[in-house]
């Protein structure tokens, strides 16, 4: 099995981006290391012992994501017996030309900390936790945007991915008995109604989940889901409630999506 | 101001990614504009349109990091009059003689749903929502990982992005009076020794954090923040727990930290 090495002096991350938006274009395994934080010398020649120790004992030259600014330390990973592929220097110089600026490379700045937007996440991620599953919905009025939806339809981990990543202050509400047999919203919800965001999902995927909760249960009948189902997306037509269908989505396709739809402001690009 | 277009026919993560990367180098800002789910012709042209009119507006080029895997589209966006980077086009290639395989370019698989990984996910997210600041310590032996510190130091926040991102179970902990006095570790904790990564900060941001939850509290004040973590760091020691200074780190940074220096196992890559 080929190895892929994502190497960078931040967090790599960048790099690992990149390298896995590359390898999942073909149609092959890999072995994945990632070593973050190479912020010296003595560091990257230690990683590039390691690229060559793999490549002896492996017979197939590893590939190499990395995403340095020092040059120093890119030269030494580019001395090894790795294949290299480095984008940052790559477009630094094409994009150099069209601004009329030179850059000026520092460590990595995009996934370190910028207080303005780390206070943000924080704070959002303080907000989805204490406005989670209905909880104190007197703070809906603070809400950026209030994703619901049936018990176990994706809210509380799309809420969570919203507030680390973005900033944005996402409640959620799981519709409970009462609304549905009312086919209405509950005050809170209606007076921010346009923040409200439905998610919803296949009756068979919902039932799958929620049997790892309550295996053979009412609550994860195919039946009931389907009931549960029908009744929430009647609703969301009725109040013209914007909503997705999760089941084949990760929590970040539905959050993209949930961005893209309503146009909410992010804190963090 | 310049205008940055982040285009792609998936999430436009990666495209985000690769063009912040690069945009964080050059000392100017940018207006950034996010176009994901770019799916048929028709919303190309689309965007194609509306990079034009920027373009009309502004008068300078926007600039346009795209991640289409569809030819078609992108060739589309490229005949705009923005400045485009593709980096997927400019790795594919070398990358493609390297292995002698060729792509099989399907729409986005980096930030789509891949059924095992995501299982892993939100179950870790459900972990560490039940077993956040100390709750349910009997748990703590199905931990990947437990982070410990003072209150407020980091650890809710770490843990939540370790779940999402790489399905990583990351219970939390933070130390109360009691352990203080005593300057020994409960027993859940001492069970699962190996498992503990701590937490500290400067007094000053902690005081700083702890005003915005509590103004004017002991609780707050730096020589209580100085007193706790003076006796936590001493615990760590004492205890020989690893453990790192968060003061001036994101959460990602914290996060791939943590990762790099327990060897922790990721399910994502």
């Amino acid at each position: 099995m080929r190895t892929a090495f994502y190497v960078s002096d931040g967090t790599a991350i960048t790099a690992e981006v990149f390298g896995h938006a590359l390898l999942t274009l073909f149609p092959a395994q890999f072995e994945h290391i990632t070593i973050p934080f190479v912020e010296t010398a003595d560091m990257a020649q230690q990683v590039k012992q390691r690229i060559n120790d793999r490549y002896k004992t492996t017979g197939v030259k590893p590939l190499i994501f990395q995403t340095f600014v020092d040059d120093n330390l890119r030269h030494i990973i580019n001395s090894s017996n790795g294949i290299c592929y480095d984008f940052l220097n790559t477009f630094v110089e094409p994009i150099q030309r069209e601004l009329g600026i030179a850059p000026v490379p520092k460590t990595h700045r995009t996934h370190s900390m910028h207080e303005k937007t780390y206070d943000f996440r924080i704070d959002a991620v303080n907000y989805a936790l204490a406005n989670d599953d209905g909880a104190n919905m007197k703070n809906f009025d603070q809400a950026d945007i209030i994703l619901v939806g049936v018990s176990r339809s994706g809210k509380t981990p799309t809420s969570l991915y919203l507030a680390l990543q973005y900033g944005i202050k996402a409640a959620n509400y799981p519709f409970v008995e009462e609304d549905m047999d009312a086919l209405r919203l509950p005050a809170e919800l209606m007076r921010n109604k346009d923040k409200l965001f439905g998610l919803s999902i296949t009756a068979e995927r919902l039932s799958q989940i929620r049997q790892q909760r309550r295996p053979d249960s009412r609550y994860a009948s195919i039946r009931q889901c389907a009931v549960e189902l029908n009744e929430v997306e009647a609703l969301y037509r009725q109040e013209q409630i914007p909503f997705l269908n999760s089941t084949h989505l990760s929590i970040e396709e539905i959050s993209a999506k949930i961005i893209a739809k309503t146009g909410l402001k992010r804190h963090k690009y």
